[in-house]
């Protein structure tokens, strides 16, 4: 190399490592091991989040926090203790419970960071996405994907509570949030409602003529009775322990969201799945049923409503007591996308030295 | 150009073009409109059979004809008249009607065109495909894709008649025809049955983790009762005067099969469709009601169970008297994987000049 | 099967097949062997034509042939024997000798068939493409894609004869034929030439924010001395007897055009290939070094400028007798997206049981 | 909704805050604004590294720190200021240089962030690459993609200092690093060196029947002299004042790596570009000349070797003094991939309000 040394500087290992910080530079080699650890060192905590408590808080925050224009969803988001008193629940999840008092609505917008609300209990909510109003029922899947107006309105005369989840650590991450409040509080909707579930929910069918939507899914509801159904189709066809549905655009037959996986999940009740473990975390919303996961070890038990997160790379086993269905987010597609999605069965089920305490 | 003439001729014209056909060489000056017209003439010729002239042929071939190992289908080709006693219905399409006797069997093979089955009368046969036995009924569409291993059998006591589409035309122009006799009568068939429906037959949903396959559709039965209910939702959403919905492969979002495009229509009696034309080819298989078609001016009256071809580039108008739904089959995925697909809507609605008369 | 039969024919079997061509149509039993056989019984004959036949007449055609504005281009098709007159060189594919005086031009149009040009011997002609004038040199292919502009224009001294590769049959069998005069006998042409060479032409480079062309390749002209050093860096890294590259669309990956594939093979003199078999036919255009190829166990002779066609499925083998550059043009993308393809090396070399004696 | 609430509490707001922070719950409604902002508030800062601090700092840990079976490599990572003392460059992308001293070797790893060296001066280095040994001359951009075995090795008798561009902050936020160290030292190197070079080189040219790989580019090396000739017919043909070309995977026409954008950007001296800006961030490495671009208002001059980054949606223009090379790592792919990318075209050049100190 011709290049000269104009300066080379006389000093101590310590002062040469001063001399690189004063030059805003870090060296690899003296963290180079917790850099490029043999396997992923999450910072993201296997957790669980309890519907018992959970709920009381929503309902509390319904009397008081107002919704008026401009103002914020009443919003509780999981936060996993791993991240460093951040908002989100694993380092690339958002995972949250919101609340709908009766005869409110939550005000239009839209945001890059992608949306979906799975809903644990109740009714009568309608979602609307880019004019079509979509409505909610107990199971139902609604996405709110990046870059749709959306607006929440609840008609009846009971709150309702739903899970939300959302890419926004990705998002953030990425340095790529974009947030608009909607002109008006509510978004015009044109007749009929759930346009998406009438054009696009047929049975592998579409409409003639219809190009592919690679953004998102046009369809954006999934009923539950139609996961309820093919649930129990698939588990007659492969047998159990588990039965493991993904929410896919049927346009493309890819993930319904680019950078959330949506899955539900159906337990034979007594038996214990296979211990797993995959890049990526996942937030499992326990949509009915009891049971207990066991991750790296740890047993957490859950029933209806609870929130659990898997880390990435974590071992994995459900076994339900009851017959259960849960409801997974994850960031799989990314994973997938971008070449990096790795899984693998383990050879033997963990032994469980601890158990989760919940609060 | 450096190269010498080593033998020019002297000749005339005449004696020239001779020179030419001595050498298998054809001047293109003398055809050139022919072989590049200003757009598509085709040999197909619009046409028409009647199920009423059909089905009595059919059930003659049934006793006529026995099926013994190593035999053929009894299966009656629609020979449209423009492709030179050639079985074809179109200059890519092979459509057919099928028999199969009381407690027959049509015993198993496969070869790479793919064909598909759909059922305009009757239930009670069964497909196996490649091991997995799909049983059929009116409405239902039943894929043989490329290279499948498929039988035919018929456990009932009475004989049962459906079309089959194929795209062997095609497949004999790209030289691409192999075909193999299963060494059994019939495939071994592993419980459960109708597992593609069971494991793929999801809506929106696939099993996790299941790769895309490309090749073709795993859903291997479209069943009337989703059709049927896709068919209202769509009507419902968008109006009239018609539905149209494509069967698609669940796994990409693409057609069902790479080469046939597999399509239903639904009419609204009494009100006539926007005239329009597109490249390539569609047999239409009258599943219910009655109407009539006017293709480049010509008046085809249907019912059920009738099937009328389309050429290319024709200008096409659809009318139903009382509800109506088509079938079709097409070479439109051939024409949009190869980026020569295009169709437009004519100004106006086609003078009928005259009504075609069916045999 | 509930439906009745009105009116059931007492008819012998004779009577029988004439009330089916009655009513059009066909039974498949009398022809399924010859319509499904166990591989492909191309119509495509294997063939071979001589430049030292072909070029005197092309020459005379300069002489009788005049160009005129709406006239044709003096082309002399590659018509095979096995096509029943069809001036095609394969059941797909369409190969010519096209002939351009000094000074001549020959006039816009643009057509739906796909086109490439393959320039055997000379240079100075023009051939501009949707505005782009690209010029043409020995072994240099360029490409006039589906529905783009095209004229060719001489302006040199010296006649030029080159080699055209068409998709023409298929486009035929597909009734997808459109073609359209220019309104002018030639193109406006901006600067600078050969635009597509400099913005398009990098290696494994493109213009930062271009998107993915999926109809064709935006580079147009592919030069001989990128061809020719590709080649022999692959045979350097791979070894011979032979080396074989595909022309592909730099935007995707993909093939040259999607209906035409586009390859150059160099044979290590004194080596035989290994005998291979592929569904699909090809024309191969010898541009240097003399040798012969077995097809089928019949032996083609060739020197530079011959053109000779490998059918569907025939077993093929090439051995150069001194260093040879073979250009070829092939359906193989069409069966590759219809998923079709298929290839095979065989076990064994052929024993040559004749010889093809060219005209 | 039917749930009761089984011990609503009866606290003050302070005290409901409290009540969410012990259940592991934030609300959303108070960190709203920060967390969903009208457009991108990047963590990253705009900052620049000199050459000529990095370059005997660099020479300094050559002597300081030796090599050997399981250390590190001489690595000084350049550290954004904004990144809370990580050593990261911007949220997505790590970039640093890298020394080698005469007669050593990198011991030979693999881990699952893809990476690249881009050579800022001299030759005689080798990286080899699942085997593939590669030699590095200045201008010349050298992956070593996800999951490949490499190692690094300086035969001459001078020093060598490259760029090296990692996406590990994204894998990192993914957790999904692996890592793991070769059994050897260094790889077993077949002949011939430079194969990727060879078989995948050429120009829109590839072997025939080679499959894509959407993994990465089968192309391991982009000399510069391609580069340079590519930038220089791009200015010919489309102008000033700047060319931008991107690496690609030719077996794709995609980026060169999943998750990095690798681009060369040519300025015309004395010209002032576009103001542009983008989701994502970039870290642009001077090839050669000298220049100043203006980041959100602040002026970054720079010379041959220097690095600077640009945040996510910051406004950017450059400006050369004399000819200038600036190679560019992005996370432009990882956006697109996930349909997060978007880039806008600003009204007017930016007011400068302030100089960047360089240390």
């Amino acid at each position: 190399m011709a290049t000269r040394t104009p300066d080379t500087l006389e000093v101590s290992y310590d002062e040469f490592c001063g001399a690189l910080a004063a030059k805003d530079l870090q060296p690899l080699w003296t963290q180079a091991a917790k850099l490029m650890p043999p396997q992923p060192i999450p910072r993201t905590l296997p957790w669980l989040w309890r519907w018992q408590s959970v709920l009381p808080l929503a309902q509390r925050a319904g009397e008081l926090i107002t919704i008026e224009r401009g103002g914020e969803r009443r919003v509780l988001a999981l936060a996993n203790p791993g991240l460093n008193g951040l908002p989100y629940t694993s380092s690339t999840l958002w995972g949250a419970y919101q609340y709908l008092g009766a005869h409110e609505s939550a005000p239009a917008h839209r945001h890059t960071p992608s949306a979906l609300r799975f809903v644990v209990d109740g009714s009568g909510v309608w979602t609307t996405v880019d004019g079509d109003a979509c409505d909610m029922s107990a199971g139902d899947l609604v996405l709110t994907p990046s870059w749709t107006w959306h607006d929440h309105s609840n008609p009846t005369d009971a709150p309702m509570v739903w899970f939300d989840g959302l890419d926004l650590p990705l998002a953030a991450t990425l340095e790529s949030v974009f947030f608009e409040p909607h002109p008006d509080l509510a978004q015009n909707v044109p007749q009929p409602h759930n346009a998406s579930t009438r054009v696009h929910g047929g049975r592998a069918l579409r409409p003639l003529g219809e190009r592919a939507n690679a953004r998102h899914s046009p369809l954006l509801v999934y009923r539950y009775r139609d996961t309820d159904s093919a649930l129990r189709e698939l588990l007659d066809a492969r047998g159990g322990p588990i039965a493991s549905l993904e929410f896919v655009n049927p346009s493309t037959g890819g993930p319904a969201l680019p950078t959330l996986g949506c899955e539900m999940h159906r337990l034979v009740p007594g038996r214990r799945t296979h211990p797993k473990r995959k890049v990526g975390s996942s937030a499992y919303v326990v949509f009915s049923g009891t049971g207990h996961t066991i991750i790296n070890g740890e047993r957490f038990d859950w029933e209806r409503g609870d929130c659990f997160v898997t880390p990435s790379w974590s071992a994995v086993e459900h076994q339900a007591a009851e017959p259960a269905d849960l409801f997974a987010v994850s960031d799989r597609p990314v994973l997938e996308a971008l070449h990096l999605f790795r899984e693998e069965t383990l050879d033997r089920p963990q032994d469980v030295t601890r158990t989760f305490a919940p609060k």
